[in-house]
């Protein structure tokens, strides 16, 4: 369950296509933090993120637990031969690595715990952020690729291997011929609303895209279509959106959080009679209340509740 | 948590849109029954309802709790004024109806549990059936209307409401123009597939539709379209697929599974590398051990693990 953190000095990795975060604390308020590339040496930056996380127990005192959110798709599974793996990314170099093989043999006295690097943002909004007290919550990013995590019932959804919202299938706008960037799926919702669709639908970056380029009513459009089959399938009290494009560049996070609140509440049609899918739905489509840092954080409280396993 | 059930005598009660069935038992297999229409007079079925469990009480013994799984929407909190409601049912009658506070009043001593039909049924199947022992999986019907009961991390799920997974929107078959029959949404999932769907689309019913009919292409089409995005969105062990539409008529019920099968497998194009989703999806998507009686055999499980909360 989510409900059992201990505050105590940790450390918090967060891995990600682009970058590795690490970060040693006992709240978002006492961090020190550096970041490595991720590169295509994951022996190097692996060792990297050990050598910078024992300096700091040498200057901060002896961390009592690790935790770490990666991107994936990883091994979940403790009882698994390639538990704390990530398995068949197409990632140079990083497919079949064992991270958390990695940080538990410079730390063998200590628990870590090892998470999908949304779960871990969703748990990080969880203890210090947007989902404070709710019991069903979804935190999706949108970036590079379109993840989600999602808690029902105060606990992290894993199930046969972890949620893969990104992957989703959605239905067109009438007259959208875009055949999206998925290698896997084409035209699902990562296929259809990451950074690099929005950059090949438009030629431009999310950060430089026009506030009234037909690509942003494109881009509100699908994310309302995902988001009102969040809530259809897994009955969330909250949904908050973050990542690279989920700051909206020029559009401004007002308006595209606007938009995207609109047009869902237009696609539920009114069938879920709950008033947080109608006159309160600016409550219940947000986005992260610790921003960027949501998946760092989310790293320090695996950490934490890493301890109750213990 | 699922793991709790206590055999005892127990009332069971499966509140459907054309029927309330009744049972008395400790299990599947010593089950008594009964059922009345539903029609549109709540306080009469409820009447009939509790005087039954009443002649059986005195027949076979007092009954130690009563489980409810009723067609919603329902208000499942329990600190809410209207929790144990039927609330915004289109349901002539129906509609803001107190069903736990009618059995309650007639058996004011025992524990009542209360949820939705397809939460009841994924109960019973965990149970007494196809998902025994499993974490994660999802129980459909697909009848009169679609609707799915979810367990994540055994628990069954209900966050804001409970899922509506019927109503997920969905990706056209390229070239199918036919638009629906949920009066809120159109072509989603439940306005496609539905038993009314099948029937508009075609002029028949399931049970009398031509295996070689288009409709049936369609259908299956649009259910593995479902099945993978509930895959992607709840990474369950299992699906199971039940309800009218489910016995698959003249199509036959293996024919239908092995079209949704390879439907499900090509939809998701290898992405999620588990066996469970490739060479094992015989076992991933299956019909319901406890085939018609899923629902109320999970009202006896919601009546049995009504016990632990007393």
């Amino acid at each position: 369950m989510l409900g059992k953190r201990h505050n105590v000095l940790a450390g918090a990795i967060e891995g990600g296509g682009t970058k590795f975060v690490c970060a040693v604390g006992s709240s978002p308020h006492n961090l020190s933090w550096t970041e490595f590339p991720t590169g295509d040496n994951p022996i190097r930056v692996l060792a990297q993120v050990t050598d910078w996380l024992n300096e700091q127990q040498r200057e901060r005192g002896a961390l009592q637990a690790i935790g770490i959110g990666s991107f994936g798709p990883l091994d979940l599974h403790p009882g698994s031969p390639t538990y704390g793996y990530i398995t068949s990314t197409p990632k140079p170099g990083w497919r079949n690595t064992d991270v958390m093989g990695a940080v538990r043999r410079a730390f063998p006295e200590i628990p870590i715990g090892f998470d999908t690097d949304v779960n871990a943002a969703a748990l990080g909004e969880y203890f210090w952020g947007n989902t404070s007290g709710l019991s069903d919550f979804v935190y999706v990013t949108i970036g590079t690729g379109i993840g989600a995590g999602g808690v029902a019932g105060r606990q992290l959804i894993h199930g046969l291997v972890h949620p893969e919202m990104g992957h989703m299938l959605l239905p067109r706008v009438h007259g959208d011929t875009f055949a999206g960037v998925c290698p896997y799926h084409g035209a699902c919702w990562e296929g259809l609303c990451s950074g690099p669709a929005l950059l090949k639908r438009s030629g431009m970056l999310a950060e430089a895209l026009p506030p009234e380029h037909e690509a942003w009513a494109l881009e509100t459009q699908y994310i309302a279509y995902a988001v009102a089959n969040i809530a259809c399938m897994l009955s969330p009290q909250r949904v908050i959106i973050g990542g690279g494009v989920g700051n909206a560049g020029r559009l401004g996070q007002n308006q595209f959080f606007r938009l995207i609140r609109e047009k869902t509440r237009a696609a539920l049609s009114g069938y879920i009679a709950s008033p947080a899918l109608c006159e309160e739905i600016g409550d219940y489509i947000v986005p992260p209340h610790l921003g960027d840092n949501a998946g760092i954080c989310g790293a320090l409280a695996l950490a934490q509740i890493a301890l109750n396993d213990s």
